[in-house]
């Protein structure tokens, strides 16, 4: 998908926030600044939003020194949402379809981006998954999808966020246990990324006891098949059904022509005027479709 | 004052809503927004926010031809504002002290900025004068400000957009009946640029009555000293005192050493920050006191 153009100015946006959070110095933050206008407009027109986005955050490691800006943030959401675990799959588990509820739990998931970090709750995840669970859903699409899966050798589920994947875990176990014949790769970024998840954060949360955790080898908030290692690709191009989670791999993949199905919260203005929703609003879409 | 470092987002921001709204074409998107992040990213560090807005307003026009794109929304406000001089000279008329009540109908028309104009009528500005009538004032440099004037051979007052420029007129006339010696330059900006008062702007309202019209000879949404022309420079350095409307002449000028009376309300987070005020907030300064 063809973002870049109308994603400048937010990604732009995103660099004067990061730059005030990390420059005290104003000639060190118009130094940065710059870069990232130089960088931004060098970028060929038709490249993608996470393109964009790694490209500002190789600058801001560079002239930072950091490597990882969202360590804490991650760890902390892993470890906050592992403990909550348990009580999220008994939802699931006195659920009626449990294969419905395990992937709109996967899709609430996606919320896990905001920022006030103390404030995560179970009640407020209970909040989010339960009205995930009472929302207008493409129930049609999901059947399709499970009879794409009682066929499927080779599933591939593209992670998103940090914390986000211990939900994704509750969806795939689910998946593992309704279709045993399916072997599933979880693929995360290859870098850190903002708050993406990463190898560590898979294997943390426990996504290696039901799938193999594969890394798409770039530093990119997305999946670009432009940038991605050759090991992904492999993967990428045997797999029969590809579960692509989050906004950042729905910037970048769609035109791919694969059998991918978009799961994920709508988070900006032009998506959610692509779709006429509303923010945060749960997008569930086939590759076909768009 | 040095804005340029935190202005870079807010004007690639305003960049990015004009080309919405004056290319339907992508490419043409892309070539107008490319073109705004260079030249913004050559710009050096220590130039002002106006001068940053000015350079993208001459790329939109070389890129769509249209040299005046709020000539309309000028005249309608011109023309809505002039039709209720009666009625807001009555608010004057009816105060207990009036250059004080001049000075705050001059802020208060500093609101004429906002987007909808259909919506502008006389209970509405009535309702921003009498707000601004009672909110806090520095009463004490208003008086500071008399006894300049009452000394005084040369005022320059540097104008901000049109229709308020009806506000001006109406504290001008009563500075000019409370103290006849003082010889009032009025400057307005030498080209079109955003809804910016110009000559044509000035003199359709009536200013000529009781001050010199002149123009700052630049294309800029400010009074930058190093762009200004040489005629508009030499009235500059020979006033005793200059009143500055607006936030683009605040953005632009401080650091003059001259003795400039700063008369705005606070549109941006970067000021709102500074003056630790709300949005729209009456700021009444003096030069020497930033």
């Amino acid at each position: 998908m063809n973002t870049h153009v109308d994603c400048i100015a937010c990604v732009v946006n995103k660099a004067n926030k990061l730059a005030d959070k990390y420059f005290d110095d104003k000639h060190k933050k118009y130094t940065f600044m710059n870069k990232v206008l130089r960088e931004i407009a060098d970028i060929d027109y038709d490249r993608t939003a996470p393109f964009l986005v790694a490209k500002v955050m190789r600058i801001l490691k560079d002239e930072t020194g950091i490597d990882d800006f969202y360590s804490e943030e991650k760890s902390l959401f892993n470890k906050k949402l592992m403990s909550m675990e348990r009580q999220i799959e008994d939802i699931l588990d006195n659920s009626k379809d449990k294969f419905v509820t395990a992937l709109k739990i996967a899709m609430a998931g996606n919320i896990i981006d905001f920022g006030a970090l103390d404030e995560i709750s179970f009640n407020l995840v209970e909040e989010i998954i339960n009205k995930t669970l009472n929302s207008d859903f493409n129930e049609e699409l999901c059947r399709i999808l499970m009879d794409d899966l009682s066929k499927s050798k080779i599933l591939l589920y593209l992670a998103d966020n940090a914390g986000e994947i211990v939900f994704d875990k509750i969806f795939i176990k689910e998946i593992v246990r309704e279709y045993p014949n399916v072997e599933v790769f979880f693929a995360v970024r290859g870098k850190p990324v903002l708050n993406d998840a990463n190898e560590e954060d898979a294997y943390f949360v426990g996504i290696n006891e039901y799938a193999t955790i594969i890394s798409n080898g770039t530093d990119l908030p997305g999946t670009d098949l432009l940038e991605v290692s050759d090991e992904f690709k492999e993967i990428f191009n045997k797999a029969d059904v590809i579960i692509s989670k989050g906004q950042g791999n729905f910037e970048s993949l769609p035109g791919c022509r694969k059998n991918v199905y978009y799961l994920f919260l709508c988070k900006c203005d032009l998506l959610m005027k692509k779709f006429k929703s509303e923010k945060l609003s749960n997008i569930f879409i086939h590759e076909s479709d768009l």
